[in-house]
């Protein structure tokens, strides 16, 4: 039975939307749907999430972007995160993550529901998680039913994805933690459960529990993001056994999905040297069947804190160009603090220029016709045509200010090479 | 006669500062002697600078980063730049170009001569356009002998090294001007030249009256800097015929430029697609015999006004690992007006993390010392550490503000993954 057999909710929702889909990504409805049968792409929408924008993330369909926001204990305002929802949309963002783990998780997650069509995912291990840190208790002492009940309640609140780290092996902990890393393991829900495993002596719960878990995506179509708890959290770890046992795990897992009718996206890496990056997306897409691939940066240096949205990008854009579908941002607080209003807009445009830069690479229609678009507006020196086509086009007044009304920019005036070359008084060129 | 025996004020330069280069480059004399008579280095530093830093451009000595700085007709304040200088010199360039194109050029150049050790580059051209410019004359009807004679004058102030757009023939400027490309010239060097070679139905007299400039740059050991007059100003035009004339000539003139005693350094792109930057460095660099090559940008896109910092940042990444030597900057200004202090310093650091990706890619011990000692201070949740060995330090306490005495960082709080796995209390990882 192929996955639109047996997903009810995903195959209303295609039925629904496959013309809207087809014209947004330049895509036939044929490519659609045969992407979505054989896993190469997974259209994100769980029909309990009110008036959700059904979004498609895989290759050919455009490139995604996913803002991070959400609570800290050390920072906690639940407003400050709502305004930041509409930053990231603002800053076109496509989908948004709420990784909250301060306050009322439930209150923030249903708020976020009502007030964004976009995609929403996130990580159900951190509201358990949650319940035990506040009472000071270990999170690794945590009872597995209750990850599966709140994986139940999240999918029926409307969440449209949720990452899980359903590939982190006992071995892959142990391959971790036994010495040649510098970092160990740096994802919170990875971490939580390593030290479950090894604490109790018992697989991954939910390795073990993942039929529960297709269930319960199967029919609410929340779609999967098997998560990379053990991605390397320095350039010194990238690409070691544990980073592949995982990956290992996530392909055979996807096949599994698929098959029952789930979908499923994978979570990639994390810090990777700029060397390292095409050969990692490249292995990890054919290791897992090439489901949609979803990258944290990928961040190409760990040494400039305070501008990893930079580094990101730089892995991002050779990251996209070598297969990847999905990109998470990195702000400039990465490592840091929580993201600021600023640093989330910082962070939505980076990842978008690193999606461009990768879709130009690739040829893509739409990216191509953007470049054009801008360098023709740009040899007229029309500056709203140049709006039209900018990534983030109410940054080009600001930055004019008081010279925005001028025919040339104010770093050249009348020495402007465009201008001089246009207005050649002998007319020859 | 070896470079090294014709030029005896560039031969006591390096024989006064051999050691401090071999240190500080972490590679041997005999590499560094080998490079600059091979023609693959350079040592900038003109003896009438005043106390300048000699500086090494060309791998495997460190990959340079150059910021701009200088006034503009439409924002034109000398104050303001001088302090541009301070805030590269403060975010890490190795070097500064004045590109000052309104005020008193000759008294702002003696003053940034005078403030900085950093070698500085200009584009004598400027100069020159600019006088006609203020008369309300077209730049296309200056007398060569102006150009030689502000060469002439520049080269005994001090100037390091100077941009001149030698390689720009009049098949070059035809090519680029028969309306294949959709930004014709965009260097403003460039646009002034091409005018006036078909203006006055000439070869450019910086082409022809070569070995006049030849003299000039050894007597004062000033580096040649062959400009790319005809660099594409948009993705769609990269890599064409009008480039490659360009930089073929350029490949002749280093030879001739090495044969006679005189430094050179091939300047390179300018807007290049993602998937075009590897081969157009490696092409460039073969053609041009590996001389340095020193880039702008590249800039990948051409759509993101605002942040070209970044797309030029995704270029320079791949660029350094395919042989470039030096980085010039682009600032979050650039397209769009003249760069503030803020720009400025986001411009260097933009480039620093482009040429530290490149560089790590590369295995550069340096390179990799940075990332491993960030990261085991990042295990250590050690924030001076991190200090140590971020690219911008002072950026860490500013972002972590009131936060910045806690252990954990304001993101995670408790939740901090490298926090608990080290305080397992079961001790078992």
């Amino acid at each position: 039975m192929s996955i639109l057999e047996a997903n009810t909710a995903l195959r209303s929702l295609l039925d629904q939307h496959i013309s809207m889909l087809a014209e947004k990504e330049h895509i036939s409805a044929e490519t659609i749907r045969a992407g979505i049968e054989n896993g190469t792409m997974v259209l994100l929408g769980n029909p309990s999430h009110g008036n959700v924008l059904p979004t498609l993330v895989g290759q050919p369909a455009g490139v995604k972007v996913n803002a991070n926001i959400g609570t800290s204990p050390l920072k906690n305002s639940v407003a400050c995160e709502m305004r930041k929802l509409q930053v990231a949309e603002q800053a076109g963002a496509d989908t948004v993550m709420d990784l909250s783990i301060a306050g009322d998780l439930d209150a923030i997650r249903r708020e976020m529901l009502s007030q964004t069509r976009l995609p929403l995912g996130t990580v159900p291990m951190y509201s358990v998680a949650q319940r035990y840190l506040d009472a000071d208790r270990d999170p690794a002492e945590m009872d597995p039913e209750e990850l599966f009940e709140e994986i139940e309640k999240q999918a029926g609140q409307g969440v449209d994805f949720i990452t899980v780290h359903c590939g982190l092996t006992r071995r892959g902990a142990e391959l971790a933690t036994d010495g040649s890393r510098l970092l160990g393991i740096v994802s919170r829900g990875g971490s939580i459960l390593a030290r479950w495993m090894l604490r109790n002596n018992k697989e991954n719960p939910l390795l073990t529990g993942f039929d529960r878990l297709i269930d319960i995506c199967r029919r609410h179509n929340v779609t999967f993001s098997l998560g990379d708890g053990l991605r390397p959290g320095a350039g010194h770890d990238a690409g070691d056994a544990a980073q592949y046992e995982e990956v290992m795990v996530l392909g055979q897992l996807a096949k599994r999905a698929l098959a029952a009718g789930a979908q499923c996206m994978i979570e990639g890496p994390g810090h990777v040297p700029f060397n390292q990056v095409r050969s990692q997306i490249q292995t990890i897409k054919r290791m897992t069947n090439n489901a949609p691939l979803y990258v944290l940066g990928p961040l190409t240096i760990d040494s400039c804190p305070g501008y990893d949205h930079i580094a990101g990008a730089i892995g991002g854009a050779i990251a996209v160009e070598a297969g990847v579908d999905f990109l998470c941002y990195l702000t400039p607080a990465e490592h840091l603090t929580l993201p600021t209003m600023d640093d989330v807009h910082a962070g939505v445009v980076a990842s978008r220029i690193a999606a461009q830069a990768g879709e130009v690479a690739l040829g893509r229609a739409a990216a191509l016709e953007r470049e054009e678009g801008i360098s023709r507006a740009r040899k007229d020196l029309d500056w709203d045509a140049m709006k039209k086509y900018a990534l983030d086009a109410p940054k080009i007044d600001e930055r004019r200010g008081e010279h925005k009304d001028e025919e040339e920019c104010a770093m050249c005036g009348k020495f402007c090479a465009v201008k001089m070359l246009r207005e050649d008084p002998m007319g020859k060129i």
